[in-house]
């Protein structure tokens, strides 16, 4: 990628430190006019591309730290806003209040905007910029301003949804099997497959970012929900006839730039693929997922007591049967995937599994909203839980993150919004009713 | 245009006020998701679209006054800020001030970007808004947060330069024949005239507005510095070889929305202009304009002083010759134009016009700055006075507003960040020797 | 027009004269390769451009001469082709015979392509021909070589159907202007209302013209069929609402390129927008034209034996009435126009002017077809004469042309097939009762 | 491919080849209308795509007999043409000749046209043709009269160029991989390393097949002409800065469809080509393939005494060495190609082959044009035989057909002209003296 560090060259030393932070006080005063400051500034965005990990770094602790608002300037516009408060004088005094809290920092970097694919280099730099916030709580500001920023940008007005084709630039379908983060796209032949005329890809671009889809989601035509994603991906299946299907299932939603952090727009991606779908296909019904559970097994892991409750009843007898010691020999057996082609063996383990989903899925939190982050992203945009499938996703992946397991959620366009209201407001999970006793049970 | 308000319409009765203030609660809670709440937010926007003037206005109120930050929520994020200066946890504290001070107002005004064509929506949203402000100052916050999100919105990389010609969409050309705003364009023959092949006409596009130039300069390819801008608008003088000129001559510069005031990119306008006439004709030499002086007779009407010295010496000539009694009876006649027939009366009249132009670009300001609207903008360029031209317009607009006097501000690639930062830092007032002595004489 | 013959330079001397032939000989013999002839024979369209009209003339005469088949070369291949009919070698014997008959003269031409927009000099080039033609038939080989090959590149299958409206070029647009052969357009507004919401315009292209509509067609959307025409160029009627229309009237037909005399698409053109405008408006029941009578007082004129007798029983009344002596005064009168604005007069005159007009068409012919040439054209496409609109056309042309007088040809998409080939076979004219009584009365 | 002949259907019954007769006729007759007629012909054309391969033949015999010129009509003709000879009325008669020659064939075909992707139709069409006609004579009148139609369709003034590059669509790439002939393309690795930045790949298309390119040559930017085909296509090659390269090497041209034969462009694309390189990298100097010999081998099997006379002097050591027994062994060591591996061995080797390739480049012929069909390419173009390269092509089929041996044509444009002429008066074959030499050794 264009922003990633030199390794060859090391942290920055004083001196080029010292005339960095020049040149980043000549930016920020905007010296000769605006041309010439972003004349200027590009220089620096060229000079960060080449810096080093460490030096990219303390580039932007200079920026975090330096080129703040002035907590005096804060202090006194702040007093006279107070003070106006009530009066017909408030709404100047907000106005100079929030002028006081501008800040050099989000000048500066918005003129590195000036070098051409300025946007990217910014999503890119913020990418930096997260990594080092892991460690560095003093680039907080810095990062809050930008990520502001980015949201104004990326405004989910200001994007373009394009269906991706076999039509579609060889050099931007390369870009999808970069991308693709959950199900690997293994081939230029895989991807064919995905581009048929059964399937529909989509993709939200930014125009300044023509080259580069900022999301994309894959789905497929079908009847009935899917219950297997590897027969969705088998490329020697039969290609359907799409104007016959009655479901939608997306199958695969990734975002592509880490940078993106927190500006969402996935939620208006699935809306506005919806409608270009029901006006293509009049005859489809049902729009669902086909999801994976990424983070069961390690939940399952860190809850064994619940895991083995989940087995209880069967245990025994799975144990008998299959050599299987405990609830912990279980637990080491599932990640594995063998059982599965004994059909007996699955059978034994199938009800417990689903327990043990249904339980995660209605019942682990993080906080108020659901542990699941492709839950809290389904739910939040008002989708309910609607089938669990089992050995629904029997790659190595798809065992070792969740036995097999996988979920479908239901877009059911009437409910979604009072979906989204119970989930914001009381963090309800809304599932069928067989989720919820599975959960209970 | 698509937002005129109603005529027809009153202003708001309470009810609908009421209601309207319930929706614009929902919108700023965003209930439902965020997916729901555009979709009001766009039906609100087209309830702004259907209002009468009035209505706007206090529609626009509503929002200003009511939902703005909480000075209380402030004063406390405040109080934390200042405590946590200088110590680890102030960038914290600065975001979570920043936070504190985000309104409910810029998150409504963008809500309503998801109209179609939302961003023209918000751009002449602000030209209302710019207009009740004059009388209402209430409404100076939220127009200020509007004009940060309009600047982040157009900030210059995102603009895209276009170079228009006979080969552009009627429905934009057009455009071009409503928006010019300095010499009128009579007819499609006068358009197309402008268009030739001795002619560049570019302009600023945003990505969401692509059937809107945001601004747009229109350039002669001549020899030597033009004197006329009736020449130039000949529609039956010769075209002329552009690749054997020696001159570009930007002769119209319009801003076209009057909803972006205070966001600004005429200069790199000029800037990618420049770059792209000395890549396609790189016998070009000099970059000039052929200017108005658009409030000279207005300054001269109110310095009656000043003029009658420019013309001192002369004035007992004239008088006799013209039958003026005194510089009133002059100040009175110029404007009208008549008396440029009179050859001879004429010469009698140039030097006192050059005179009073000099010293009216050089010395007339207002604050710092230039009095002159088009010389704050060409020197905060970064370009020079370079030459005074008598009778260079003598349309009746021309000597209406100026004598017929025009002005040719000369951008020299070398001299433009030196000049802009003098003229940033000391408000000085670039010009050759012979204006600045004709400014003293 | 690129091709406008030079009118400064003289026909050929003979010198160059001779210097042509030897070039042109080169050219046919293709010395040095393909590549070089092309080059070769694109400097000799240069030359052609350049010449006067007498030396096109004589240049074309040069090729159509010279360079055609060897008449003993074509005997000795005949002789052997008719002894090889009906044995093996028959087909070989035809293959050789074309090959012996093909002359160098259309290579030559063809090669002539090379130039930029290449295809447009060629249809130029015929029109020039077509001129000369009319005075030298020893051209009429050439021509005739030339149409073939025009008609090979103008297939159908390689023309695109665009619908143009105000985003059009306006470069393209003009275009309209210029070509517009039945309702002149006055002027841009008069353009811009012809493309509005309830208007449609269709054009045909050539991949290798872009900038040449070969052919369109302006479409009304309205409600009943439309008895005037003045009333669909009337700029100030308010635009109707088109998904509420049932008709669409095609009120203007014009081809553009003189040069494709012969290259028939214009039937191919209307099936393709009634196919459109089915699609995108379900609720058009009706498609017919408002049609010009573009020789109705040519022949009126030329048989005032018919004229008077289609007048005849009201000539007495009418002669009272307005001052009128006789038919022939009365038929000095009509193409004036004057009499329309007497209501009562108007009346008298109508039912003398459908039967002449239902005469007219049903009756007068050029050979076996119709004589009116727009007759032709919609009979030939299989429509049929639906109705006759008195004071359909008050433009002064309207008057001088056919009295005023309009008619609609209505396609019944079921009747085409059979109309068509009840024209084709007996030259049968399809008419509705009413027209054809009143031809008989 | 679309026009694949189905496998299932049987050859044509009587019945339906009288109903296909019936068809036949009515297109030809133009019943109805050409519209109808087009419509009608479009389904005997996707009749056709629904029959066998034997039904195909029938039906094109069809066509071919009983659709032909009539030999009566011709003699009749034919014979008015002859006395009219000198005659005003040659011209006239002339045309009338021309007239009866003209088949209903023709007419029939390019009625086909009107189907979606017709031009495809009929390329595809003729490829079947092609290969029909190898044993059935009977359809050459009509395979001529089809050639003639797709060589004025695909005259090279209406072809496209265009450069593919890496953002070309993935469809389009793909059909690279599938059409490459020279050196197979192996992924899609392979095929972006040959669109690289060091790399130009240009192909012509017709505007109405935007889907299908119709002649593709790829090139290599180096340093030197380039002596190894495996060099050029290493993926781990690093990549060269091509404004610095000096040479451009063809290395691959394909053909790709079967149904243009004898339709020729590739001379023009080669020009095409130059002259884009030329104005993009203007240090280029020198234009040259890297050419195989893909019937060396052949044409040695067929003369073992010239390839015995290639190796004479050296053979005896050859043979001592290598245990190779005589010049026969020699020849089936020689294609499998692990003699190359033996460094000695292929010292040895060298002279022989280089004498060998240089003798068949220079004397083996088929009629008055080289035997070598890219040498007949080539030498046609006006290039020369610059050098004769060992070891060159090192993969397995590389060795097969020509023992690994290639060759550089170079295209010097200033002697193109001659060359190509001395090539085509008398069959020149154009080789620097060192192959010149080597031919006579």
């Amino acid at each position: 990628m264009a922003t990633a560090p030199s390794k060859s060259s090391p942290a920055l030393p004083t001196k080029q430190l010292a005339r960095l932070r020049e040149q980043l006080k000549e930016c920020a005063a905007g010296l000769g006019g605006e041309v010439s400051a972003r004349t200027r500034a590009a220089q620096l965005a060229e000079t960060y591309l080449g810096l080093s990990d460490a030096g990219r770094h303390e580039f932007l602790r200079l920026i975090a730290l330096e080129f703040g608002p002035d907590p005096k300037r804060v202090a006194t516009a702040h007093a006279a806003y107070q003070q106006a408060v009530g009066t017909p004088g408030q709404w100047d005094a907000e106005a100079a209040l929030r002028g006081a809290m501008r800040s050099s920092r989000i000048r500066i970097l918005t003129q590195f905007n000036a070098i051409p694919q300025g946007v990217k280099f910014l999503v890119d730099l913020r990418a930096d910029l997260l990594r080092y916030l892991d460690k560095d709580a003093d680039l907080k500001a810095l990062d809050r301003e930008l990520e502001n920023r980015l949201t104004s940008w990326f405004d989910v007005g200001f994007l373009e949804i394009s269906r991706l084709t076999w039509q579609a630039p060889a050099a931007l379908l390369e870009k999808l099997i970069q991308y693709e983060a959950v199900h690997e796209i293994r081939s230029w032949k895989d991807l064919k497959n995905r581009l048929d005329s059964d399937r529909r890809c989509y993709a939200f671009f930014h125009p300044r970012m023509p080259a580069e889809p900022l999301i994309f989601v894959e789905v497929a035509l079908v009847n009935k929900l899917s219950d297997s994603v590897q027969h969705l991906l088998d490329e020697d299946a039969p290609t359907a006839d799409p104007h016959r299907a009655d479901t939608a299932i997306f199958y695969s939603i990734s975002n592509t730039q880490v940078g993106l952090r927190g500006v969402s727009f996935g939620n208006f991606l699935l809306k506005r693929v919806i409608e270009d779908l029901q006006r293509d296909f009049p005859r489809l019904k049902t729009f669902a997922t086909l999801s994976p559970l990424p983070t069961l097994r390690l939940w399952a892991d860190r809850n064994p007591d619940i895991f083995a409750a989940c087995f209880a009843p069967d245990l025994a007898k799975l144990a008998k049967q299959a050599g299987i010691a405990d609830a912990e020999a279980l637990r080491a057996l599932l990640p594995k995937g063998e059982w599965a082609e004994d059909a007996r063996l699955a059978r034994l383990i199938e009800p417990g599994l689903i327990r043990l989903a249904a339980r995660y899925l209605v019942t682990a939190k993080s906080g108020e909203k659901p542990l699941d982050p492709v839950a809290r992203f389904h739910l939040g945009n008002g989708a309910r839980i609607e089938r669990l499938n089992f050995l629904a996703d029997t790659a190595p992946k798809g065992f070792k993150q969740s036995y097999g397991m996988m979920v479908n959620y239901l877009y059911e366009p009437g409910d979604l919004e009072e979906n989204v209201e119970a989930f914001m407001r009381e963090g309800r999970v809304v599932a069928v009713a067989a989720v919820r006793h599975a959960a209970k049970g």
